[in-house]
């Protein structure tokens, strides 16, 4: 048989780890011929447009792949509609698929592709299509169900951390007050700010964490920034892009007349310069987030390749409609086990940061969280360079 | 004798190296007794407040210095007045420096301290007092006069080409047209967001370079963009921070009057929204290039420490009111030399990035300049972690 593989959402440092993952497990198989990558997710598969990766893996490729940002094979947003909606594309796919001979599909990403891996799975379940489809995790977020972490987020966890401790770093040379706000991604989830409590080990920053899973009380940020301030010449704050800091956007117009938006690390910066008065500055980590696979977190890499194969794996000895699960055994020594769970359970729904690790003021991060993060983080990898700057591999 | 070292100005991330430089230079000298540190700048000396760093140097600390951004000491940006507006600060630095024994002071800066050498080894010379002053070039500008580089921009220019090119792995996965611009560091001067031509050695990003050094013309920047967007997806702009893409007045400034820069990147994302109407997304790297550390060129650590040397060195062989320079002997094998220039020649001066490099439409930097860029941002450091993170050393 031949399979298929494509990746979708936003991407990672590690998507093409997993990536390698499925297709050196594929290629390890004497029951697997063909791996085919999806061009852009599954519109490769609606539009044909596959790519042979049977051949691909060289040791240097293998390498290539680890330290490669982003989605090689391209990704997309596409939302498989409900079949009873749109059956065409359904037949489509199935057509495609049985033309190419593939019996299995295996999508890497986030709730949204385990949405349509569980939809996709239930369509040739119900028709008797020997067609199995199955989803491997991914997402800087952190917030998928069931998994006990995702692949990709220990690669951002430890670029956000690394910066987070040079910024700590930066901030503190000038003899005066400042707030440094450090904004970071995670949508509605507060996983990837919080693991900058990691640094809690070593320093008091970041001295305010501030999470999308609590209310933020604007009187109560301005108090503690002033009482921090008696003891620290610099307060770091790890905000969240999830906060919701008020209802009324700050805006300032720009040379044209067009209002800009801030994001939230803005409308924070606006309204401590306001009321505490001190220099107060943002930091956007922005896509650095999710690319900065020269800083990849050793652990999550292997993690990623592993699970990419243990769904080829799983899907061998008859699993669909599945999407692979690191369930954790132990944090010290760190230790996982790669399950499976419906797809259907996951798909389109989010794991919220565990409120219990919030402290009580809802402005930091209980020190009981460290020994979650610490492990994921864990790990430098070997970089291959050319003329001082990390190789990447491109697919065509 | 003893000896004290500052440092001052916006923070590198080898401006430690440059201070290991002096130390270890002093420590290995006969001559030199104990090697003061002195914190916030020269103002440490104002204030008499100075700390031994005579002892700090075991292994481990050594490779602390080198991958701790942001300077160790403390920074600032304070300005000595002339002597003819306020003799007073003249007088107690000299009585401050008489009473801790110390004949040389060692200023790690740019332009601004090295105003502060030429004012302050003027005077001594003219007063008969027997104190030497020596500048350490840093900054991650690159536009101090007479020297080839600065210490800092070679990892600068490291961690922007490296984001840069993990940036365009990320830009190119959705099959749309996009724009991504990265805002880049470097005030008046072009030289970082210059570096990114490194880039086109494997891509053809930055499709659009913009620089300070020439006019920036807004119809024919949206010409350009349409015109490269039928040949590719995604756009790539690197737009230095001093680039005016209108009138607008900016406000804050610094104690020097220096005004500060940024926001550059979302005056011209309005502009590309309106006029091309395609997506378009700024990302301001900020001021992880001047402290991503765990990143740095091996180069330009090792460069950062010679120099540092190398100004105790030409002290102790009777110079004074110097700047350490860099002068290029050849690209190929890439050899340095470290030369003196009178600290008052680099003083409040820039240096722009040469015209002769710049494209003759002024949207790109021509592969002439890669021969340049290429040897400062080669090798890479060995990063001693804990935990999954960089450690970095304080100095108390």
């Amino acid at each position: 048989m031949n399979i298929v593989v494509a990746q979708s959402g936003g991407p990672t440092s590690v998507i093409n780890s997993s990536l390698l993952g499925v297709i050196k497990a594929a290629v390890a198989s004497d029951k697997i011929e063909h791996v085919y990558g999806s061009k852009n997710g599954i519109e490769g598969i609606i539009y044909n447009n596959l790519i042979d990766l049977s051949n691909i893996l060289t040791d240097e490729n293998e390498m290539l792949l680890k330290q490669t940002p982003s989605a090689a094979l391209g990704s997309c947003r596409y939302k498989l509609p409900d079949f009873s909606a749109d059956s065409e594309v359904y037949s489509r796919i199935t057509k495609n698929l049985e033309d190419n001979g593939i019996k299995a599909f295996f999508y890497i990403g986030g709730n949204d592709s385990m949405d349509t891996v569980a939809k996709l799975s239930k369509y040739m379940a119900d028709n008797n299509i020997d067609i199995k489809v199955m989803g491997v995790p991914k997402t800087v977020d952190n917030d998928l169900l069931i998994t006990d972490h995702t692949p990709g987020f220990g690669s951002a966890a430890k670029f956000v951390t690394t910066a987070l401790s040079e910024i700590v770093c930066d901030s503190e040379v000038y003899d005066l007050d400042s707030v440094t706000i450090v904004e970071i991604m995670g949508r509605h989830a507060g996983w990837l700010t919080a693991s900058t409590c990691i640094l809690h080990n070593t320093t008091a920053a970041p001295h305010l964490i501030y999470l999308p899973e609590t209310k933020f009380d604007v009187e109560k940020c301005v108090s503690d920034i002033k009482e921090i301030l008696k003891k620290h010449r610099s307060v770091i704050i790890a905000l969240s892009e999830g906060v919701e800091i008020s209802k009324q956007a700050v805006s300032s117009s720009d040379g044209f007349g067009h209002v800009q938006l801030g994001g939230v690390g803005r409308e924070l910066e606006a309204l401590i310069k306001d009321k505490v008065g001190c220099k107060v500055r943002t930091v956007e980590l922005n896509v650095l987030q999710r690319c900065s696979a020269h800083i990849n977190s050793k652990t999550d890499v292997e993690e990623a390749v592993a699970i990419g194969s243990a769904a080829v794996e799983a899907m061998l000895s008859g699993e669909t409609g599945k999407m692979m699960c690191f369930k954790r055994v132990s944090n010290l020594p760190y230790k996982v086990e790669i399950v499976t769970a419906d797809a259907s359970l996951v798909a389109n729904g989010e794991k919220a940061f565990p409120l219990e690790w919030i402290t009580a003021d809802h402005n930091n991060v209980k020190d009981d969280a460290i020994s979650y993060f610490l492990p994921l983080i864990d790990g430098e990898c070997e970089i291959i360079t050319d003329n001082g700057l990390p190789k990447h591999i491109t697919l065509k």
